[in-house]
């Protein structure tokens, strides 16, 4: 896939049915929700019993990658290269409409589907590891230790290429049937932000050291 | 299933293998979580393939109701009796440890496997509905108004047992080898909210109406 793509052709799986006029295929898009959530929801099928699980990624190029133990059931199913679907949702707002059947949420996610394979060259092991890390906390990969090499091997690594993906997004206000709209009460969007408090030092932490630069900036800057 | 128990008999699925000192199998801790997170992800096969879908859920009772379009594919599918899971997850942190491999997050999640059932019965349909709004923001569904009868018949809801389920938790500092506690630099754990903002009115709405006391409290109470 050339990085020069600007669009992700929609599949007849990835094409959205409900509420098309929500749909996104822009990569430009899709990276930024995918940059912007903590967490994924990664979901694989074990004797056609569907398993959802939540679990943490990061993106580099057009690819998403996910980590986890060696000894995991997850991984070590996912990396059969069974089909497996990774999403994202980003939750931005309650909307409150006048009738209860539009009551909405404004969101935006992101529905990868692929199949996965193990990350097993080192050096790109060590660069998803630390895109991993970078991708939730930035800055915080020149302080913390490094994976020492039986960190690595306990550690296994998964990638899935960005090629079947769609995103989905909701914005503003309510949108009521036009009858509704001299219903008497209040209507509008409640926003919802993810927001990081003041950190919390390890108790076994010297009481000397303080929290770095990059850790204040992260809960200064309000919403994650 | 009694109202009476106290747990959640895990069973092969169900049993927590990594860390399962994180497991929690305790129905008032499960009910918790669900009854606290906003939205869900909705796991499902099709041909093979899983997907993962947002969505949102109310509990009532050992039962969780899901809702969406008639003629959406999702709950089309979900209606035939095939196997499912939903998985909710609150973000509590983030957990900075010194080795980047001990690095984690707190969380609160549960999983609940099992086979849905499109719920028929039209008072059981309203009360769902109105369990739903309420989950959201509770309030609400004295003010906004009730579906008709043509908006019921257009709106799906599903019921699922809460039999097979588990619940996951992590909280606290992080865990780092012996060792590593002398590693120079800051440990700890930044704490994550979903907060709600200022109430946005709809542009449509006549200037008089004041958002009502329900969701002015919503705001000011902080974490959703």
């Amino acid at each position: 896939m050339e990085r020069t793509m600007k669009e992700y052709a929609p599949t007849e799986r990835t094409t959205v049915v409900r509420h098309p006029e929500r749909a996104r295929y822009q990569k430009d898009v899709v990276e930024q929700i995918l940059d912007k959530a903590l967490i994924c929801h990664i979901g694989f099928v074990v004797e056609g019993q569907p398993y959802v699980i939540p679990a943490i990624h990061a993106r580099r190029g057009d690819r998403l990658y996910l980590h986890g133990s060696s000894a995991g059931r997850m991984l070590r199913t996912l990396r059969e290269g069974v089909p497996m679907c990774v999403t994202v949702t980003l939750l931005d707002g309650l909307v409150l409409a006048r009738s209860a059947f539009k009551h909405s949420m404004n969101y935006r996610s992101v529905v990868v589907l692929g199949v996965a394979t193990e990350v097993t060259d080192p050096a790109e092991k060590r660069a998803a590891l630390k895109a991993i890390v970078e991708h939730v906390v930035p800055g915080r990969n020149e302080e913390a230790r490094s994976p020492t090499e039986s960190e690595l091997g306990a550690t296994m690594v998964l990638s899935i290429p960005l090629e079947e993906v769609s995103a989905k997004i909701r914005s503003g206000p309510p949108a009521d049937d036009e009858l509704d709209y001299q219903w008497p009460c209040w209507a509008g969007e409640i926003p919802l932000r993810l927001t990081a408090l003041a950190p919390v030092s390890d108790p076994r932490l010297h009481r000397s050291v303080e929290a770095p630069e990059y850790v204040k900036s992260y809960v200064a800057k309000g919403r994650v």
